[in-house]
């Protein structure tokens, strides 16, 4: 198929979108972007959010604002807003710090958790950690693994169920591969990794706000994510940490800072920990972020998160079929698997030169991502990219060769 | 003395005082605010940056900011921002995570450079903690030194020098006292510490921005710091991370995460860190709050730190003066060391109730806040207090007894 019989079927697919009149609740221009999966657009709740928040809650109230404009508990409160995007039951989730630091937290805690009060005599002292992973979690579980006097393993996610064993205390997996866009079987994997009595640790950035991930269901012990990216919290916003429920009397953060003590202004010298998922908690919260975050996800108040999946396996197929379509044969390699059960809600394509196509693409108004060594990366936000955005970001990729 | 002796001493401060005008770049009200030491006051260059950062760097350049609007590089910028205030040549401070985050990486930082890559062989298996710490200090301290293999022995800082011991690896210890406001003697405790080889970690949350620090000029070997105090950045703004450069090539730190990365966009799945002060860098660095922080350093373009200095003991002495002229004797007693030498930007005074009596000042417009279990602390940040708020302060804590 070429040019006349794509662009009305975009037209028909966006026509019958559910969800199509999301994307006014976004500032958005004339590009095509599918760069959510870097960084996700502004949405329009946020730019008054912001400035009350600096105006009035910081200008004028102060320091009465770290109780009357709920402040304090923001952490507690937008890791509620988090859970049912990502199938938790509220009290299980806690917003702050980066990614990485949450990474540290969970590791950590994780071999804490498998250990079971055995101070190191289990006999757990291997840590899995998916070699394909994004670098950051790598190097952060070789600090856990070396602070907790266990080794590091790096293993392809195929090779996890035979790598586990009665050694295995913690396995660090991604849900989505940032790179390929490839999807794991998270609950296959999480069953394999209690099989062996282990702690899993999930790693979200790619997969929430872009499909469903059942932590609860699937007894799925610990996880992290950003906020950037399909959940459109800003740049840098602050990450989240999820404790199953059981597992939270004795979690034992290696961050214990006085966020997470149970009385944090009793300013007592020795520590205990708060109940819950508050301890996870660490430091002041960082309020701007953070509230910029809560107003960017009222953008989800009326959706589910299995519309947005429906939509975006459309739209990875679209695009897949786009590119076929218009992509003289043989100059792009898609790396993302083709099976939806495989697939995130990104589409990896390897070219040669693709540093330089990226470029001239983005010149030409469709923005994706350039990966070392040759891939272009293309995330597809459901809220706010629709089947014509698809179209024409294969049709200006085929006039690129 | 009384009020028509005070009054007119504080009209006669307020006109010599050079730092007078600086007020005029915060907004501010009819109460006098002295919980600067708590949450800074906004100052008038934030909100319109905010908004910019907001609306078109994230809005509409989205990704393209994290070069054209110099996002990437704002931890290594904004550091370079903060040095003069605390005494540091460029290259050795990056913001970013909280305090109590900053404290771990320097703890566990320092332990190692004490050990001098011996793997636990060089005999330093002590951290002594400052026992009157801010709590949060004192928790992380304890992980520190719990996943290093030492122990945590919390001494006052007047018994550093007798605890110090070529067991010795590391001391983390406070400049200002959060409660008394009692100024420690950083260069002599520091060269005590250095005596014996071990390492020295100073917590600037209450001096930076009210006095002169000196970390280059005293030897300090890491510090860490918050910005929401005296430097005015908003309520859980970004901490920082001093690395002498000296101790920079083998600062190791617990946090590698891949900002940190010598090539972080290499994606490589080995750790080689970054040279300099960016290996104290961890996570996507939180935007927001980091530009807005950035904005609010504009107001120190043309402040000399000295000059604060001498504007903020002038603030406590008067207050000092204030409190004995005003308050019946023996209802307040100040925890407050008198010695200029020994004298942070605040005043503590005990007295009984001191919560209700605390309540009360806030309603008539005096904001300083309650420490438990009974002291009543004043910050004094002197960009924006004046004498005469000094004075009313004192009048009106008078009429509560």
């Amino acid at each position: 198929m070429s040019e006349p019989e794509m662009r009305p079927k975009a037209e028909k697919l966006d026509a019958a979108d559910e969800l199509a009149g999301m994307r006014a609740q976004f500032v958005l221009d004339d590009t095509v972007y599918l760069d959510g999966n870097s960084l996700g657009a502004l949405p329009r709740s946020v730019p008054g959010r912001v400035e009350d928040v600096v105006r009035r809650q910081w200008g004028s109230l102060r320091i009465r604002s770290w109780d009357e404009s709920g402040w304090w508990t923001a952490p507690e409160r937008i890791g509620d807003r988090i859970a049912p995007l990502v199938g938790a039951a509220p009290g299980q989730i806690v917003v702050g710090d980066s990614t990485s630091v949450n990474v540290f937290k969970a590791v950590v805690g994780a071999v804490r958790l498998a250990d079971g009060g055995s101070e190191g005599r289990s006999g757990r002292d291997e840590v899995l950690v998916d070699a394909t992973t994004f670098p950051t979690d790598g190097y952060i579980a070789a600090s856990a693994a070396r602070l907790t006097g266990c080794t590091l393993r790096p293993v392809t996610p195929d090779e996890v169920p035979d790598a586990l064993s009665e050694r295995t205390a913690a396995v660090l997996l991604n849900h989505v591969d940032y790179r390929t866009g490839r999807l794991h079987d998270l609950p296959s994997l999480t069953a394999a990794i209690h099989e062996v009595g282990a702690i899993s640790v999930w790693d979200l950035c790619h997969s929430a706000g872009a499909l469903p991930v059942g932590l609860d269901e699937h007894g799925v012990d610990l996880a992290v994510g950003c906020t950037y990216k399909y959940l459109n919290g800003g740049p840098g916003s602050p990450a989240y940490l999820y404790v199953r429920e059981t597992h939270q009397p004795r979690f034992d953060s290696p961050l214990p800072g006085w966020n997470s003590h149970a009385d944090p202004f009793g300013m007592t010298p020795d520590y205990t920990p708060a109940p819950g998922a508050l301890r996870g908690r660490v430091g002041t919260p960082d309020i701007l972020s953070m509230l910029a975050l809560e107003a960017a996800l009222e953008v989800w108040d009326d959706v589910s998160i299995n519309a947005v999946r429906t939509k975006s396996l459309a739209l990875t197929d679209f695009f897949l079929e786009c590119v076929e379509s218009y992509v003289p044969e043989g100059t792009v390699e898609s790396v993302t698997p083709s099976p939806h059960t495989e697939r995130g809600s990104q589409v990896a394509l390897r070219c040669t030169d693709a540093g330089n196509v990226m470029r001239r693409l983005i010149d030409r108004g469709v923005i994706g991502d350039f990966r070392e060594p040759d891939v272009l990366r293309f995330g597809f936000t459901p809220l706010y990219v629709g089947f014509g955005d698809v179209e024409r970001a294969a049709r200006v990729l085929g006039e690129m060769f």
